[in-house]
């Protein structure tokens, strides 16, 4: 664990020393006695004291709880036998979870407020694990309405991205180790990228999603932010064992521990839309991080010269109006219906700006829908066919650092092709511009996850000693 | 309508003469003033009143809510505008549905004892299609508990099958046209046979499922039990159209009205494991019945004769496994967690029956999940291959007339195939034993509900007649 930064200035990005914490280094201190999962909170709670008043991470925090929850785990760790590999991890969720303390905010205060039921499956397993749960973490207003009021960790006006805002500002700003967030179009590696950190989609399916707040979208993935890719397998793969895949679908495939790094011997380079919205500097920093690549001899090859990777390439605007046309059609309940019912009872719940979009999203015909689906079924099936490759894709994870202030969450133009495909994507910190985080986005495929891992965790190591 | 016996003696079950309520053809008296949706209530609480005390199929109603729903529903159909073609509807629902005045009860007071957030989408489908919602409808604890304390409105001493026993006693016993009910492995057209009604499950997906109380279980339908093919097809395709089908899911295809009878050219007759479990009273009224089909035309033919029906036919006890493993694996959460957490916690709110249950249903290994979602996958796609056929499949819909007591609710065993499948199926009260409802169940196939509730339609009309 590299020492966290305790003070209100965050200094200068930089990839080479990002500084963040980690946990799973942690478990043979806690056994000794050198290190306490209590210390570890402890030292967390000195860094949330002094940040969050201007990052404004969280919506709900219960400090004596996880104070209660680290000294639990602590005496298993001193008694050698942690109740799972994330027993005493300071963790926290994005705030579109239940707990039986309080509701899914999503967002919204006053959704927030009403009192709790019952545990999301994943907070389940993580208590049930041992984890220790430090709050809920900020989102726009119903995912789709006015940004939170988090702001990015290295500059307090700028987005922290979206819509895993707090998730990610909280592992950023380093207040917790990971942080779990989830990605309907770009919600994971658009702020991973934007604060410096690691995210890590798992495929789709391969954690259990109950608990939501009652969404039912079926693009919705569930993922890990984290300060190295250790935790974010550990974890991920911990949540898709005790909680289970969502019904219907396959979990994460692969070890409890992190998969060995392996070299990457292909990377496909997609660039399509994006690339044109991408600024000269961000484009600069990936041309001489994808040419650093290349010196190790992984063969980089443009998307236009391998086959069907440049049919799929070309098709990222029916792609992305696929995911919207999903998305928008699948918030009809319950987040449309609770706009309706605010309109109608001039109750005045949620801000206007999130009616103006719900309408928006509500002229989704039912047959554009079902057109979509199957468009998402066949997208699918083109990019299971071109696993057996044995490449892995890349594309930046933002097209460029944050942008300047709160209004907007940035572009997820990344982010469509995988999420669509339910693809596994992991974003690497590697890259900086004026000083900002900018993240490289590895995709993988479905099943695939620890493969991806592997790749990605070879290269985190040459990163690192600054091989590339 | 025929008119409504409000004494609480049954008298005898003659399907010739079943008694039920309708309410599609209420929509012209409504109109010219004959008929309010107002009076029409009024009769249902009469018959509410009268028999609620032995049959105990409401868990909650709330009959102010009801009334001034059905006087709004008067004022639009005086005005010549009706909000839907269920505006005025008397229905009630299965308590695993959330409502803003109460949370889903799942068969238990304390769960349901707490506040509601939000309509279900079927809730706020039917409300805002002017339907009136009496109340909720019992089932048991958990859907797999103690039984509910519903009693067949035919003999309070017996059974009304379950897991929709409260929706299926409400209409058997008049209270109602209709209520909606959910089946997993055999929860509609089990209790649909045991009191003497119809019953409607269309292929799976078809209707939105958010708000069961967060169940995610993947092999959940929504259908609808009522007093005649009309109302249940009207209710199915309303519900589909307005609350959407399940999001990742197609809506059910056919006209808002009910597809005109069509005479069905050929059944397939399955037995399987069911035949060898059904009475012999039961065995001699099916094969009376089925005399009676052959007599107009209708080709009868046994599974056994007919290629790909006898090995799926054959395949009944790997089925009936396979939806077991599944049913029992998705109710790890949230039905799992609040047993443990009930356990933990020594607050004793849920029935010792329930954790015997429970813990059994906990011992599913992930593997053996993953194989039963193969093999259901599998399972679907074969039959599916036969749907070009233009054939139903008919069998009994339970195994005879309800069984004496309410500890068992009776066996599923002819629901299994068509609920692994996902099939639409409709059961037709044409049958007496012993003086008690005896159903017959048609499956037709996914995508096909409006060709078998044509079929059906034509039994209906024929068997009404006394011509078969």
């Amino acid at each position: 664990m590299t020492g966290a930064r305790t003070g209100t200035d965050p200094g200068t990005y930089d990839p080479r020393d990002p500084g963040l914490l980690t946990f799973h280094d942690r478990t043979a201190a806690f056994r000794d006695g050198s290190d306490t999962p209590v210390k570890y909170l402890e030292r967390c709670l000195a860094v949330i004291t002094a940040r969050e008043p201007v990052v404004k991470a969280f919506t709900t925090a219960d400090l004596d709880a996880a104070l209660a929850a680290a000294e639990a785990a602590a005496a298993r760790h001193r008694a050698g036998h942690p109740a799972s590999p994330v027993d005493g991890l300071p963790i926290a969720v994005k705030d579109i979870f239940e707990t039986r303390e309080a509701a899914a905010g999503w967002g919204s205060a006053h959704l927030g407020a009403q009192a709790g039921r019952r545990d999301a499956a994943i907070v389940d397993a993580l208590r049930r694990g041992g984890s220790v749960l430090i709050g809920k973490t900020a989102l726009p207003e119903l995912g789709f309405g006015p940004p939170a009021a988090t702001t990015n960790p290295w500059d307090a006006g700028r987005t922290p991205g979206g819509s895993s805002s707090g998730s990610a500002a909280a592992v950023a700003a380093r207040m917790v180790p990971a942080a779990i967030g989830t990605q309907g179009k770009g919600s994971l590696t658009r702020p991973a990228s934007l604060c410096g950190i690691y995210g890590f989609k798992p495929g789709h399916g391969t954690i259990h999603r109950g608990g939501d707040g009652g969404s039912q979208a079926t693009n919705t993935h569930i993922g890990v932010l984290a300060g190295g890719l250790e935790d974010a397998w550990v974890i991920a793969k911990y949540l898709s064992d005790a909680a289970g895949p969502h019904p219907g679908h396959a979990a994460l495939d692969g070890p409890a521990q992190p998969p060995e790094p392996a070299k990457p011997k292909t990377l496909v380079r997609l660039e399509a839309a994006g690339w044109e919205r991408t600024g000269d500097a961000a484009k600069a920093a990936y041309e001489a991080q994808l040419a650093a690549f290349g010196t190790t001899g992984i063969d980089i090859v443009p998307a236009r010269d391998h086959g069907e990777w440049a049919a799929l390439e070309g098709e990222l605007a029916a792609a992305a109006d696929a995911l919207s046309v999903i998305a928008d059609y699948e918030s009809r309940w319950p987040l449309l219906m609770l706009l309706d019912r605010d309109r109608d009872e001039a109750t005045g719940i949620f801000d206007p700006l999130t009616h103006e979009r719900g309408r928006a999203r509500a002229d989704v015909a039912p047959a554009a829908y079902q057109e979509a689906l199957a468009y998402r079924q066949g997208y699918r099936a083109r990019l299971a066919a071109l696993a057996a490759e044995g490449v892995f894709a890349v594309t930046p994870a933002a097209t460029g650092a944050a942008p300047l202030g709160l209004a907007s969450t940035g572009s997820a133009v990344y982010q469509w092709a995988s999420s669509l495909a339910g693809n596994p994507v992991i974003s690497l910190p590697f890259m900086a511009v004026d000083g900002l985080p900018f993240g490289l986005q590895l995709q993988g495929f479905v099943g695939g996850e620890a493969a991806l891992t592997a790749a990605a965790r070879w290269l985190d190591a040459a990163f690192r000693a600054g091989e590339i």
